[in-house]
């Protein structure tokens, strides 16, 4: 049995007795019950999760797959491809937009090289695992070959395996690949039935002539590699990226070890896509970091049963969404663990009707 | 010239001219033009505000005002009323919600009793500025003087005042009060001409037979008492709460200074109204923290023009809808301060569209 075929068997259902187990010391806390919304529940799926209702503070990582398109040669992104290189630099020097909101929030970043179209052996910190020097261009065939897909899986399951081994318990998606919005839109036209249109949107910023061509390079390139849409490892193959497929391994192989994933924006749901038509039951480790600009993203996590942690109209990836919403999940996790008791603080308790719904 | 005169006419308007300015650093940095959206939004309107293109990160605090209300023995809270005087307690002691999540975001919390029916005297702490033991049930006549509200906005501009002479230079607004969430639906159905069925919720979690007694009572308050809705001072006076009138003076006070608020859910933006009536310039002074589970709360939001900052379902109050948004304000100052930019990292611009509408 592959490595896949394996963490895919070996992934739980998420225990939901522990979750109402804690969301009943929830409510012996000093507040009306349920008042703290969301929060609650961050605290009460991160306790079910984990398997642990009285788990300590989670070391948080947010890794980083860096990918090349060769689609992006159709032009469909405002930025040249050696972008996506150049940002792995910045992401080992500390200055990109993830460095800094990952440190605000307490997390670490790792950056994995999984299909880079440069050298970039000898940088310092960065995880190298090169599946291929970038995509083919899906609209001269397909993206990668079933080996490759498979690959590139393999090493993000590989990568949630080491995060975990090496103590962290709250993971993080992130992505960097100029052009990847493209093959995240076709993924998701593909698996959500939906039109390429509807899920196609602006990425870092095209007009609405580059916004047409994207659109029409997608329907070209899934009208010629005809993607199965029951198959997801075909439809990554076809037109998918390889740092999508590290991120749908990255959240199977999490899942496998029962450590909750907080989802970034639309790439990152692409691959959480892939991962949840591959084993259904991941969605119950997976928090949505927050909603996208990006018009498939909503598509996505409604596809996925997921509610947006955050919406701040972010549209710029790498995990920057993640990394906020981190500090929110953790913000929930101290109200469990820190806040005083109605009978330890010698505070009346209510007496709250059981509905409130408005 | 009353303290609070002086106040509304010392109120400038913020300088624009600093916001672009700002923005143009925001667009230097390594990330395409506006991708991180609200992010932002936040450390240009901070800087603004402040009158600094290079501010410090600012020392915060949450101002948690606690008063009583005589119309909490009409039963339209699921709390009993010595639930205020005992959370005050909880919050010297840290173990309440708004301590939990302050604490998270490096904010300190001050505690001000300006009208709880408890002598709360000698608690170490405590700031007493109490300017009466509660209101009086507003259905039997005016919650309070016009004098005493007058008094309890002074002391709200005075905490504003003092916090800001501490060193503080991101304030956000908290409170506690048994069944303020009836004064506050009284405010805003009289200040944003809406019927008191459409801007009243279940607050601490009443079932539908006490909403709709709680409905009635201020419909009732509101007959007996004619507050004028053009004199914010005569509504906060006649259908208000002490704690509200102090977030009504504290924001006044901030604006003053030239200081951001963070308002947290419905109890605070009654108290923005009523400031927002009085010198409607200080809606640039604030920062809505989330939206609240509270019905009314999107119509007092969108009635000073203000977008909340996240949307978790809370409704507790106590400040912690502001001290999460806190965080995120900070994040996209840490943006704004910390990012590299593309000529420093080497990162090659992009050729973005001007339009980024969808």
């Amino acid at each position: 049995m592959s490595l896949l075929e394996k963490t895919i068997k070996s992934i739980e259902p998420v225990n939901s007795q522990l979750e109402r187990k804690a969301q009943q010391h929830l409510d012996n806390l000093t507040k009306p019950r349920g008042s703290l919304g969301r929060l609650e529940e961050f605290a009460r799926r991160y306790c079910s999760i984990i398997g642990d209702l009285d788990p300590p503070y989670p070391r948080k990582v947010i890794c980083v797959f860096a990918g090349d398109h060769g689609v992006a040669e159709e032009g469909v992104s405002a930025f040249p491809k050696e972008v996506t290189f150049q940002m792995v630099r910045n992401f080992l020097s500390g200055g990109a937009g993830i460095n800094v909101l990952a440190r605000h929030v307490g997390a670490e970043v790792r950056v994995v090289d999984i299909g880079v179209d440069h050298d970039l052996s000898g940088l310092p910190g960065l995880i190298l695992r090169k599946v291929a020097w970038g995509t083919a261009n899906f609209t001269k065939g397909p993206a990668m070959t079933r080996e490759q897909a498979i690959a590139a899986i393999e090493v993000g399951i590989e990568i949630a395996r080491e995060m975990v081994a090496s103590g962290f318990r709250l993971l993080g998606t992130g992505e960097m690949g100029i052009a990847n919005t493209t093959p995240a839109s076709a993924i998701t036209a593909v698996l959500c039935s939906e039109s390429p249109e509807t899920v196609t949107g602006r990425g870092t910023g095209i007009d609405q002539k580059a916004w047409q061509k994207k659109v029409e390079v997608i329907r070209a390139g899934i009208a010629l590699n005809q993607p199965d849409p029951t198959d997801p490892i075909d439809v990554l193959a076809k037109v998918g990226g390889f740092e999508i497929g590290g991120i749908c391994g990255f959240i199977l192989g999490a899942a496998a070890q029962g450590c909750p994933v907080v989802l970034d924006g639309f790439i990152s749901s692409a691959g959480a896509l892939v991962a949840y038509r591959l084993a259904p039951q991941v969605s119950q480790y997976l928090f949505a970091g927050h909603c996208s600009v990006e018009q498939g993203h909503r598509v996505q996590l409604s596809h996925m049963g997921l509610s947006p942690i955050i919406d701040l109209n972010l549209r710029l990836g790498e995990g920057t969404g993640a990394a906020l919403a981190m500090g929110l999940i953790e913000a929930g996790l101290k109200i469990y663990k820190e806040m005083a008791t109605f009978s330890g603080a010698g505070v009346s308790p209510g007496s709250e009707a059981e509905d409130m719904g408005p």
